[in-house]
Order: C-alpha cells, then sequence, then structure tokens
C-alpha cells in the first residue's frame, strides 16, 4: 500500500504534530524532501541532485545494488534472533575479526553505536571490577542514559549534579586548539600525561577506572587526529591502573582513512585497543552494530552469570548485508579510493588554505577531512557561532550550490568531509570549487563592510 | 558471494571461537540450526521442520512476502536518517498514532526494544525532573545498563551494593502466584496499594518517582495478567507523586491479545499510559523500534536544549517495513485470528489442566498463553527447576517432536505461548497434542518411579 507522495509542506506538519521535536532536521529553516539517492548524490522531490559530502553511513554509496540484493535476499529467506545456529553469524564475525589484531577475537552483534558503546562499558566494568570512565573533552559516544554521561558534547548542557560523578573528562588531543599544539616537543606523551594525572586524582578519592573510551578520531569534537603514539601511552597508564581502552570506530572505520581498516591503526602497529566498537558504516544504512573483545573480557562478562540477549543482533539479515559492505569494499578498492581521492581533496584543501585567510587548519585522513575556519589565523579565533557565519556558509550557500556538508567541532567551526567511499576526484573539485567561490564571496563582503569584526 | 553451506559441527565451533559466550542458544546442548522459515513454520539444515510457537518477533508470520517487499523496495530508493523529511517517516507515525489514543500523539522512532525503554526513562526522568523508578518483581526491559538496572529479572544477579538505590520493585500483580490471589476481594486495588506504599516510603526519604514501567502482560516474568483496574490505580498514585506511567508494549502489543490492538487497553478505554514502547512485532524482524508519549513530555523533553539523534531510527526502510506490517495484519485478520485461535489454544489447554495435575494453571489473552506447571496443585508449589523438569519437557521432547516452546517466569516453570499471528487451529491441536502425550507419560512415570517427590 504505497500511499501518493504529500505535499512538502503537509510532510513538515506531520512531522511538527508526530515526531519528537528534539529530533531536528537539517537545515531547519527549510528542510531538505529527499526521495532518492545513489552512489554519492542524494535527489530531492524536485528530481534536483545535491552531492553528499556528510554521509558516512551511506559508506559503499547508497543504495548498493549488491548490498540491497544481499538484503533481501536473506529477508526472504530467514530473519530470526541469534539463539538458532545460523552460517552468516559465525561466518560474518569470521571475517570482521580477520580485519583486526588477532586477540580481538570475540564479537557481540547489536543494533547501533549507541547500543555497541553501552556494551563496552558493561565488558569493562564488569572485566574490571571498576566503575570509572575517562573520556575525551566534547567527545560524543551516543544517545542512551550511560553515553550522555561519557558525552560531554552533550552533556555540557547538564547541571553539575545532574552529571556523573565517575565520568572524568580529559584534554582533546588537538595539536591545532588545544593545550599543547603541533609546536609542542611531544604533545602525545603531554596529552597522556593528563590522563595518568587523571587517573591519579581519581584513586586518591579510592575510585578506580573501569575505561578509557575515545573515537581513534574525533569527529563531532571537531575532527581532531590524535598525535601518534599518544594511545600507545594512555593504553600504558590505563592498563596499569587495572582499565581497558575501548576504541570507538563508529564513525571512523572501514577503511575510511585510506591507509588502514581501523583508523586506530594510525597510531602505529604495536597499538591495539581492548574494545573495539563499530557501527554506522557497518550495514551502509542497516540498523546494525558490533562489539569485538578479547576471549579474556568475553569470559569474565560471560562469568557474571548473567546472559546477554538481544532481540535483533546479530540476525542474519544484518549478518548478510555485513558481508555484502565487505565484499563491496573489497571489490571496488574503496579503501585505496578513500585514501587517492582523500588526499587529493586534503589537498585542494591546503589551495583554499592558501588562498583564503579565514581557512585555519585543513586536517584528514582519507575521506575522513576538517577544515576548520578561523577570523584570525595567529591567534586562531574560531569562526563566531554567533554570527552564524559556519552555519549559513553551509546551511545556505552550499545548500543552494547543492552540496550537503556540515559543520561541527565546540565552537562549530569545522567543515566536516566524510562522504560515501565512492567519492570521486571529480565530487572534490565540485565541491572545493563552490567552497571557494563562496569564501571569495565572503572575503570581497568582508573587505567592504568588515561585517565579520 | 554466498559462501557454501557449514557443517553444523563447524557453525557450533566458530561460534564459540567468535561469538560472546553471553550470547545463549536454545537447546545449547544439541542446538537447532535453522535455515529457512515461513509463516509459522522454521526449517533446518535436513529441512525438517517446526512448529514455531515462542517468536513474537515473526509477528505477521516468518519471511512475510508483502513485508519483504516492501523493505526491499524502499533499500533499492532511499535508506537515510531522519534529518531529511521524509514521507515514510512521518506516515508511518500518523498511522501508529492513530491505534492509540489521542493523546499519545508524538513517536520517537529508534532500533529495539531496550533504546526504546531507555529513552522512556529518559522522557520520563526530563519530564517529572524526579530521578526514582518503580518496577516489577521479575520484570525484564532491556539489556542495556540504564535497563538492567529495572530489571529484577536480572540485577537479582548483582549485588545490593550493584544495584541502584534509585530503583523499588513492587509486587508482581499475579493473582495465581503472587501475594493477592484470585480469592481475594479486590487484588487490583491489594497490589496498587503496595505501589502507594513504595511511594511513601521513597517520599520518606527525599526522593521522587520519575515513573512507574510495567509491561501490560508480564511476559518473561511469567505470562501475568494483571487484575483489571490495577493500572488505572498504580496510575493515580504515580501521577499523585508527580511521576508517569510506561507502559512497555515490546512483547505484547500490535494486536497479540485479540480483543485490543495494545495490552495496555485490556485494562479498560479509562486507562491512558503516559509512554508505550514498543518492539519486537513491529517491523517483523527487522531491527527498529518506537516510544510514543503526550505533547507535553515531548516539549519538556525538548525543553532541555539537548537534541536527540539516533542514526538508525526512523529511516525510510524501517518505516516502509512497519507500514506493511500494519497493513498486514489489516488485510489477513490477524488480530482477529489471534483472538479465535488464542481462545481455541487456551481452550485446549484448560482441558489439559483437567487432565493433568501437573497444569496448576492456564492463561491468556489471545495469543498470549502461559501454562503453569506444579507439583502440587493446592500448594502451587512450582515442577523444581533443579529436576530441569521443565527444560527436558520442552527443551528435550517437544524438541524431538519439532515444536519450539519455552519456559520462563522465576521459577522457569511457565510454558509460554506466544507464536506468529498466522497460527492456526491445526497448530494449537499439533502442539497441544504433543503435550498431552509428554504430559502423560510423565504422570505414567512418575507414578511408577516417583521421580517428581
Ligand atoms: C562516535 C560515535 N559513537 C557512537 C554513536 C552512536 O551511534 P548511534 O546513533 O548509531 O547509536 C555516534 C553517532 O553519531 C558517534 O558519532
Ligand atoms: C518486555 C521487553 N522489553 C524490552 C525488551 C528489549 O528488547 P530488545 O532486545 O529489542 O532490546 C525485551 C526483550 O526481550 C522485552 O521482552
Amino acid at each position: 500500500m504505497t500511499a501518493a507522495r504529500l505535499d512538502k509542506q503537509k510532510t513538515i506538519d506531520l512531522r511538527k504534530k508526530h515526531i519528537g521535536p528534539s529530533c531536528k532536521v537539517f537545515f531547519s529553516h527549510d528542510p531538505i524532501k529527499i526521495v532518492q539517492a545513489q552512489g554519492q548524490y542524494m535527489y530531492d522531490e524536485k528530481n534536483d541532485r545535491y552531492l553528499d559530502c556528510i554521509n558516512n553511513v551511506a559508506h559503499v554509496g547508497h543504495c548498493h545494488p549488491e548490498v540491497v540484493k544481499a538484503g533481501a535476499k536473506q529477508m526472504e529467506l530467514l530473519n530470526t534472533n541469534s539463539r538458532f545456529l545460523h552460517d552468516n553469524l559465525v561466518q560474518y564475525a569470521q571475517r570482521l575479526q580477520a580485519t583486526l589484531p588477532e586477540k580481538l577475537s570475540v564479537c557481540y552483534f547489536v543494533n547501533s553505536g549507541s547500543e555497541a558503546n553501552d556494551l563496552a562499558l558493561r565488558l569493562a566494568r564488569q572485566y574490571t571490577g571498576h566503575k570509572d570512565i575517562i573520556t575525551l573533552e566534547n567527545a560524543y559516544h551516543g544517545h542512551i542514559s550511560s553515553l550522555i554521561e561519557i558525552s560531554p558534547y552533550k552533556f555540557h548542557q547538564l547541571t553539575d549534579t545532574e552529571q556523573s560523578p565517575h565520568v572524568h573528562v580529559a584534554l582533546s588531543p588537538d595539536t591545532y586548539r588545544g593545550k599543547y599544539r603541533e609546536d609542542h616537543p611531544d604533545p602525545a606523551a603531554a596529552y597522556a600525561d593528563n590522563v595518568r594525572e587523571i587517573i591519579e586524582k581519581v584513586d586518591d578519592k579510592g575510585n578506580k577506572i573501569a575505561a578509557f573510551i575515545a573515537e581513534s578520531l574525533q569527529s563531532c569534537g571537531g575532527q581532531v587526529i590524535p598525535p601518534p603514539g599518544y594511545f600507545q601511552k594512555v593504553a600504558e597508564h590505563v592498563r596499569n591502573a587495572g582499565g581497558v581502552f575501548i576504541a570507538d570506530e563508529v564513525q571512523v572505520g572501514f577503511g575510511r582513512v585510506g591507509t588502514h581498516f581501523w583508523a586506530f591503526q594510525l597510531q602505529g602497529e604495536d597499538f591495539v585497543p581492548d574494545i573495539v566498537t563499530m557501527g554506522k558504516p557497518i550495514g551502509n544504512g542497516h540498523p546494525m552494530s558490533c562489539v569485538i573483545t578479547t576471549k579474556e573480557i568475553a569470559e569474565a562478562f560471560m562469568s557474571s552469570g548473567m546472559d546477554y540477549f538481544n532481540t535483533f543482533g546479530g540476525n542474519p539479515v544484518s549478518c548478510a548485508i555485513g558481508q555484502a559492505v565487505l565484499d563491496v569494499i573489497k571489490k571496488e578498492n574503496l579503501q585505496a579510493n578513500a585514501l587517492a581521492v582523500g588526499s587529493y581533496l586534503s589537498h585542494l584543501l591546503e589551495e583554499q588554505k592558501e588562498k583564503h585567510p579565514l581557512v585555519g587548519d585543513v586536517r584528514g585522513r582519507g575521506l575522513f577531512v576538517g577544515v576548520e575556519l578561523v577570523r584570525d589565523r595567529v591567534k586562531r579565533t574560531p569562526t563566531p557561532w554567533e554570527f552564524n557565519f559556519v552555519l549559513k556558509l553551509y546551511q545556505c550557500r552550499l545548500k543552494e550550490e547543492r552540496i550537503l556538508l556540515s559543520a561541527d567541532g565546540p565552537h562549530r567551526n569545522v567543515l566536516k568531509f566524510k562522504p560515501p567511499m565512492c567519492f570521486s576526484r571529480q565530487d572534490a573539485d565540485l565541491a572545493v570549487q563552490k567552497i571557494d567561490q563562496i569564501l571569495t564571496g565572503i572575503h570581497v563582503n568582508r573587505e567592504n563592510k568588515s561585517d565579520m569584526s
């Protein structure tokens, strides 16, 4: 029973009436109605084409036919819980394991990045017998209660008494805007020392660290790339305190960084997390995710005597889709494409930096790239959110140009590229050309009216 | 890339190696490998057919072609997050709303029963500004941290200090085995008074109730049917204390109870919860779920200033599938079928009660039926779990007969029927005939060897 397409205003009205107002749309003053998508392109109800530079969920491209086929085929055959034996479940687990260091061998399949991170916390707390968690400034790890608690990106809106006394916030290892910058002799050690100091303080209070959790590269936090060696040093401090290291790969995993399949691998071969959480790209949009950990942690979790049952997690359809995504990444060389096109995009954006004083920093790995806009390059003053400057830039001008891009970070001044992995050089050219035009316009405007002062 | 089917032992070995050992299979001594399913039947690798009496997720029947088609079609077209406008989202919300009392008008789409219940707690706490939760004995509400906390079914395995001081357990309104039984003049009021007493105690300690949460009919808790009027009285006490009423319909919603679409409606037209959570059957196996609440609660949640973003929740594929499920329920009169076949099944089971002293109680609504096995009808002594009696009954004998049934409740002595809604009279005949044979065998055996003493 397919209903006729609604008039756009009707869709807006029904949304206002029936969808929780906390669930925000993009471009809220004039939202887009997307009705179709393919590869890196999305189409609205008038069939206008948008270049998607932000959707890291549609990893192998929107509506990839092989992924759709795998899902449809398995839906016809069987979709049930994991209380029965099924080959898809075990073969998919085996294939995911094969992308990781050997000791990360035990999988738990769940339905979202949030479910994955919540389970990671439960595993860590059960294994260590400790309770406290160290998280990074500006981090976002999910929407459920236990994750709001460890997400400064969200909980900075809470009052002090609403915040958990068992959560401790470490400095973001941001060498552009953070406490220790690229001119520091050893920012990795300096940022890791901050974690060590937190551990000592927690210890003084008689509490104990269960885990340190961080995205392998911070996304919502502002596309931050930690200095190499930072994770090794943090892991050492945390393990010395009896805690474990959780790497959140929900946004950045599955080959996006180009040189490696997992973003934590950028830190070096000698770094292995104790728990890795996955999500978004894993099923190209299908609701699924995974936690992978060591045998020791999995056994400690079991020895609590409490079974873990997740109704939909690991069902044969999700596992078929997950396998198809892995197949396509390999067959279409998407990791290599992320490396090549990502480098090209970064290069184009570096050129923009030379041209436009507003571009303070360009940083990225593969198809995960951030462009930090500043009002003053020396002081690194962020472009003011109050002026809605960045918002206007991407929300109005880029949208008019049919480029979907968004901004994030604590000052909302970091444009973030994280497109489907089939993004091409031509797409990069187009997006950067439009950004160039807009920045040039702003520059001219600014000289005339100095509206940015 | 479809791999060749694995030998069953190989599947078991890989599962041992790569799947968290806390994730249990059915019949762990000799698990079943299911490769296909249709309607109410599942098929193993040898093409042996099993009658599925337990899978309330495959609500309109395993692999229903219309649901599969709706999912596949939308997967080809568009699958993205809810930050764009989409008709599927708003039309589905509108249709779900239409099944509910008018004041329950605002939807949040999420991916699992657990995500729904966690969000329900967040909504309740934000709206009321209170923290404490009242839950029922033996309740299970999900696998994530905040729900383990309110699930005595799970947390009875925790030490006292691991249990949350903000969670309070009320008596299960079980008129067969609970404190107030069918001979009590007003069990609804008596059980509700217990909730009132808890509220008073919480108040004495200076704490405040955010919510009372209960399944509309307890499932894992032992297929318990609360006496009519109980929810009204509880809601009155809870609302007087500034709290809200959350009805968990994850297992029992979508027409299963036959007379009504929602199980809470069994309590009478004058009862409306403040928040309803849905799950399992909603997408016939597709990972999705929903929380529906009032405009007031939704607005209070928004006024916290914290956005709610769920990556997969409310995507166009999930919403297409959800709509197809509603279509099929209607088109195939599945609610009426649940009523007719459910009554027939209950009638057959009542006959068993007359015949076999082991059957202590038969209770049900529609295709949600429990059979409580007892060693002594007068004392209502549960059949002993230690003897693995019930386990043997369903895990071995019924499985041999290719009937999938399970037992639950605090004593694991309640056989629970919650089959796909296309379950037929013939299916009921077959299942009960097999149970009859097995109970007869046990009876004979028992008289000879009195191995049940
Ligand atoms: C780093 C990170 N972790 C976890 C999550 C939560 O994922 P989900 O929305 O699938 O629950 C997100 C979502 O944005 C994320 O960015
Ligand atoms: C009553 C009830 N609520 C919530 C849940 C959690 O649902 P899910 O496993 O989809 O997270 C369950 C699961 O068994 C349940 O029975």
